[in-house]
């Protein structure tokens, strides 16, 4: 159950507002690198935590201190807004470039929202609640959570860079900060569970003898003449200590599939039934469908 | 560009058909965990690649073997469909449980594809590729691929388990086995860089001291109690090394946000416009948009 | 900024599990009728709130309340999920009926969650945020939250009905009477408001005599017999109080369009170029491009 | 069944076309306050309508309005873009400002369209159906309906404002004095079938006596100050006449949640696995999965 | 402008309703082969139709006729939902199986709709109007629309062998009849406007000596063995007449691109810009961005 | 499986920047016209192909030359957003025209990518891959890929035109020149199985009797003054050779359709249930949930 004081994480403050800036922000909210997808991810998983309840209690906080970051951004944007064009005619006025601003605008911040931050990207998209992963293994979980706040992180210096606002900038600082502890914060756990040599490979329940070990710790080239990209990732100790890195040109080693005919009733056309008799394509000989 | 040579980079074969293992099959082609995903995930960090060329051959490289793992489970997805049900009446005939089957399928394997393989996930979603994440930061980027390979090994390792068809999980091992393999690369990567010493926080290039440094490091408590939930995100020395872990109680820094009234032809109700008056509302003083 | 406590607001009991059961309460987290929705729609409202500051806090206090409602639900979910088959054949074992119990879950509480609940609804479909209407009207606003918790309580409804686990009907009659406040509450703003009579049309801050009024109060009839379906829309006193409501049949009042022919470089082919022009089109003499 | 005159139901005028402004109009074909949703609301109701036919064909009545209506603004976004550059060399050539009309374009309406409309909105976000509210619940629809009016008002009188051609807001006018009457239409439904009294709680046919009544005509408090904003929804009577409204500070019912743990085979870490024994985690006694 | 009769075009019965066939004929309403999507299709085309005015008239005809088809099919979904269980605990009453049929419905036809369709396809996805070609050019526009009607005729006749109820079979029969028509149609106009040999390539209003005709009619194998899998498409005179069709080995006629580094303020990390330096990463002598 | 060289099918040379024209590419890399769907569409065409393998081979090969052409694609956008403006303030001391080169630019090319492409088509709509038409209809699907290719190349044309940089033009034209080919090879199949008249209508192993063939060769006339657009599609032989075209005016041969009264435990308002009643609504007689 959650609770509110309609106060602010820390000030907002737009000293020149900049309608297009407002557009730019609201990648920090609805982008996939932004709030909303921290803070459903991180309730989700906590909502959903399976094992010890540290980490449950530890998501479920972390994700309520994001919805604060959204109404953060929220109200940035709604304050590059104020005095923005809801207009050509006036924009005309102000400027002789008519069409400029309101050109670079997402519009629907006049139209649909009365100068005010929606749900989506700074494209406009929508935010779509497939990004929030919770998939039930922490470490995994932690990955992405580390992806989430290492783009996230990435995209809030970019729009620190963009801006000379001495507010948003402070603004901005803050949050950089707050992405800095998050990404450590969830490869904090990690380490606590043992680091990568523990955890890897995710899932660590399974067990590796029933995977093709064989090449387990092989990098593959799809070079035409053959070389292979080296790097870390070809030679020395793989990272959970368990074997080495190879190099190994991809072979093919399954031949070429072939799928049963269509059925007569299966919306094919006809030339596809007949022509896929066994004379003609060769199927395999037991009729078993499979493929090697 | 890219070449082929219409073989399958490892065998696969159907003992068993099962329709509904061809649904749970698809969300390792079109889920978000899927091969669709990382195959373009790879291919568009590598297209976009500046900085060092090796690691823009090694991500195309490995996009590239990424094609071949659609195709796999693409034939995988068929093979199972082949002798699946068309319809109602036979499949009362097979079996009493009439529309068992049937209403466990993906229907578009019958009424979109004459039954093969959709890039969808298993619930028929369509693939998005707003999922393919390409910052242009490598470190940010590797960490999104360790995700997707995480989430993506528990995802074959849950089908894996989920039939006992020996071809399926022969193919099964080998996709685990890669995903292995691909955790530690990316991983790799970030180790050649100089770990997480020299790569966090990520983007590493953002000088700190532009950053709200004292809460760089610290966990936030939002609970009501006050209480912290603690573990090794709020003691002991950052990853990075150049700090340490704190708790630290949240507290609003900023104030309650007050926006400025609407404007009149902006599309709200009257008594917005009026009630947002000085005196009813008490906005700031100075007029300037600001929040803090 | 907000707080938790961990707890739940109401208690959340599941008697005996149904991995089917857990497929429909997610159309009332990520459904469009859901949670998820209430909490954004009602946070985006209030963090957006222009005018008399007591709408804002009201707004932001009962989306406070709806992240509880998800988490509730959330949890119903994976109570539900409890002892749900992870494979064909543990399933076969339990009941003959082999893939009946997999084929009717959503796949991805196995392959993608590990037992847990998703932003998505009863298909998979992902939440999507378009569905956070906050137009800056608050008229407009408080209907469009009516009809959220009205659909909204005609889904809890829906699911009470479809269970007779004594615990998951406890905690639905909760959610019910909630949505039974919230139904009022958005009304009682309205009626705040001055009712039907001061907020109608909305919104009530355009001049009506820019519209085309002769037309603002009749219901146009398309019936191609002449017919205009009566009722309270077709007669008496208009709900604002401020004119008639009449039948009207729907004669159309403009004429054919008639666009301007393609440009030769604009991609068309060239007969629908040299077929458009004014001896083949009649296009408007003038050449003003217009339709009346 | 469904018939054509081939006209515009309102004449269609555009003076100096405005690519921009086609831009802008996009939100009233494809938004979500726009006309196809409208369209397909109401046919989709109409065609789903259970219960007193009158409703059914004065729903599918108005639905064939409305696509006359996406119509005429296909038709105006079309005159709109005469004219339009195609190029950034002829752009240059025109004005200095190379790039400031094309960059406030859609420029799919160029590159896809050939200079026409899209079922988009004014972000080129296409239409997605799931805006389609048809409840099977007559009440519940009509609210729906009410806030799509309302905030397709809002679009149009903003859409008003934003341009200053006298044929755009002729059409405009037009299509503003309909909302106003399709505002009063569903609400007259309301009022036709005995009013907030009769209808409310949604759905009606639903026994109050089955929900948690202690808690349905309370407003609840999720300040941690305690303080519950107060208005109209903290007192007097409630809407229904049913109860009367009164303030809560919400306290947690509920305690907090602790699921099983995850099964070894489940695709979790190794360490959810063992730490989720009873000592480590202290689950409730029984084993029963519930939350309380 | 539109007009209705509230008839149906052609009759819908049902003799023995099946919940799990009205969500296969979903497919039929919101898939991308289905009516909705040609209904606005043609509609948009037409709306959008420049050049010769007999295609405008024919396409907004056709797509009129369309909009009746969602509603046959609308009714046949409600028809079909006719009985079905609400509850889980009805259905285990009717038959063993409990779970079986609710398992395989769409439980938004329980939930959402009251027994009503849906504008979604078989699997619940929502109608996406991005499926609407209306490319303003009218040959590209017909084979989009052929395309639609042959995928919609596989659809319709899979849907069709599918069901043994003689009313479904009845309805099915006629808009396959249909679908049989509007195939025809849209070649008719391809034939009209002068047949392949006009008409290809498409556009064909830009100058073919613009494109690189050494590659115009050569099918290009990709094969690492060298092979070019022959047929009509390597020999024989191409379809437009203009020239020969013969096989090509692709071959990379480009070199390996090379990205200018990231700047410094650009996100990227600190050993990307470093790394960067022409030493290390041989950029292009001049510096232009180029690659060949 | 599939296989790389590094290097670009063709050349790919941006002699000035233009980042809004790194926009309007994107169009051609996830517009629904652009390379993904296709690269996409071949290859799941080829995947699932059942009936002559001579198909599969050539599909599988031309979709692998369409990842080539995304490389490319991918190239030209990050070519072209080399030396983009990453601040107002930069941008305002190049230009007074500050934002205007931002403003029309994807800001994602900025904030998500450091100046790379996305997945994403001009507006920022991520790909979605329901675009990938694979029908296991053979005809079907050369329909779908002609369509693809058509409007694929209108798509490469416009952008030729928008451009006057000799390297993006010359690209351009190996592009277009790529599209002529591959128009001409879906058709080529078509003539390899026997043209239209062996292939019409799609599916060709419907047995044509089972359809009502009376409305199979006739347009529909939706006027209300019951004219019927004319043309090549209401006269002549049909295009398969079965029949002749002829016009009919379209008069409804179903009746209004009646559904039964909602269930008292569905959801719905009492009012519809009880309304529904026989002698209120006339259902018919028998209850044979039907509609003639």
């Amino acid at each position: 159950m959650f609770y509110t004081d309609g106060k602010l994480q820390y000030p907002v403050r737009v000293e020149r507002p900049n309608p297009q800036f407002a557009r730019a922000l609201q990648q920090a909210i609805g982008g996939v690198e932004g709030e909303i997808r921290v803070m459903m991810q991180y309730l989700f998983q906590g909502w959903g935590s399976r094992g010890p309840k540290k980490y449950r209690d530890m998501l479920i906080n972390t994700g309520t201190e994001e919805i604060g970051h959204i109404e953060m951004l929220s109200t940035a944007v709604a304050l590059n807004l104020e005095g923005a064009p809801l207009s050509f005619q006036e924009e005309a006025a102000a400027d002789p470039m008519a069409g400029a601003v309101l050109g670079g605008m997402n519009l629907r911040h006049i139209l649909s929202t009365g100068l005010a931050a929606t749900p989506e990207n700074c494209n406009g998209v929508p935010f779509n609640a497939s990004h929030v992963y919770a998939s039930g293994n922490i470490a995994a979980d932690m990955y992405a959570n580390v992806a989430a706040e290492a783009t996230g992180r990435a995209l809030a210096t970019r729009l620190y860079n963009m801006t000379d606002d001495a507010g948003m900038k402070d603004m901005l600082s803050f949050l950089i900060a707050r992405d800095t502890m998050h990404q450590q914060q969830w490869l904090a756990v990690i380490e606590e569970l043992g680091g990568m040599q523990e955890q890897l490979p995710i899932p660590n329940s399974f067990p590796q003898e029933q995977e093709a070990q064989q090449f387990s710790y092989a990098y593959f080239g799809h070079r035409i003449d053959g070389q292979v990209p080296a790097g870390r990732w070809t030679e020395g100790a793989s990272l959970d200590g368990k074997s080495q890195f190879k190099p190994m040109k991809s072979e093919p080693l399954g031949g070429e599939p072939m799928l049963a005919p269509p059925r007569p009733d299966g919306g094919a056309q006809t030339e596809q039934v007949m022509a896929s008799s066994p004379a003609a394509n060769d199927p395999l000989a037991d009729g078993t469908p499979s493929v090697a």
